[in-house]
């Protein structure tokens, strides 16, 4: 019954769901796609196809149902899994992940971190205990880990991916900029950061 | 005469730009949308379609010319301008940016970082050197940065996109998860790397 979502009306939702988050803690009842418009910096017009994209929502003249609106949003994202993440890599870019405030906001979190580097195994970051990676196998299980994170060195990361999917994971989200070879079963999401930069710099060539 | 590219083909962009120069650089002259599709995991049709959308390259039943291709995507993408980047925040994300490989494959050149702390600053991140904050405006002057990266805590990152805007740069990328306020003629791109995650839990909640 759900129709395919583009992923640019996906890479949306999370936005609109932080929005409704905060408004339903703030008591609103009923939002506007003008009200969202106006804080979200996006034409109501736009907000209006995104969210009918997956059903009829709001109704016109009136506005959206801010309970309904986000419990559907968190629906098709799957964030009422609350997913428990391991991520494989302590050094930066695994404590700036762990760090990072917009993932509690989405239901994430971070259950373990995995290293090899015995100077740090057994310390923490933002609360979160890093384990010795050749554990990863008993950790990831008695922590349930679901998605599996990997921010380690490209040379690296094909060995983690195996050990991720050997440790019972359901999808990992890849930091390493290489592809890497998974069974089908396994969801892969590949994140590249130069993705943003690159935009950046094709509207500045605009100008 | 260009016209307008989708969000999702600009996304690909840098994963072709990439591929043909590594063809370029193994002597590859020519490249068919089957081969790119078989290297990148899309398909010919979907190659085609977003190459054509910036102007009808490719001979049928030939291919694609390398070079020509690349130059081509490099100049949408404003790639040839180097773009000069500094990196406000040189803690984990910071570090992790100045670490991260993709960037130099695309022309960008991180030629500065900047921080509050005492205790690092005049050190250096894989070979970028840590600049006082307070001395940004004569640093991004005189290494003419073009780009300023916002790596710092929340509450701080309005005040270090003013502080980026004074130092004249073009652009501002904003890792932090805040609305920033700046002036039209600055290009803001706000990085989420939430949106990666909720795709992956997207996908895993289809299953």
């Amino acid at each position: 019954m759900e129709k395919k979502i583009s992923q640019a009306t996906l890479n949306r939702l999370p936005i609109y769901y932080r929005i409704l988050c905060t408004a339903a803690e703030s008591g609103v009842e009923i939002i506007s796609s003008h009200e969202l418009g106006k804080i979200l910096n996006i034409t109501p017009e736009q907000i209006r196809k995104d969210l009918t994209s997956f059903g009829n929502f709001g109704k016109k003249g009136i506005g959206y149902e801010v309970s309904d609106l986000k419990n559907k949003i968190e629906n098709i994202l799957g964030l009422q899994y609350h997913w428990r993440l391991g991520i494989v890599g302590a050094g930066h870019l695994g404590a700036a992940l762990a760090n990072y405030k917009n993932f509690p906001s989405l239901g994430f979190q971070i259950v373990a971190l995995f290293d090899v580097d015995e100077r740090i195994i057994g310390s923490e970051i933002n609360g979160v205990k890093i384990y010795d990676f050749k554990k990863i196998n008993s950790v990831a299980t008695r922590k349930l880990v679901d998605i599996g994170v990997i921010a380690v060195p490209d040379i690296h990361a094909q060995k983690v991916a195996d050990a991720l999917v050997k440790a019972g994971v359901l999808g990992i989200w890849n930091f390493a900029p290489i592809k890497l070879n998974v069974p089908p079963q396994i969801t892969l999401v590949n994140e590249d950061l130069s993705i943003g930069l690159t935009s950046l710099s094709y509207h500045l060539a605009q100008k």
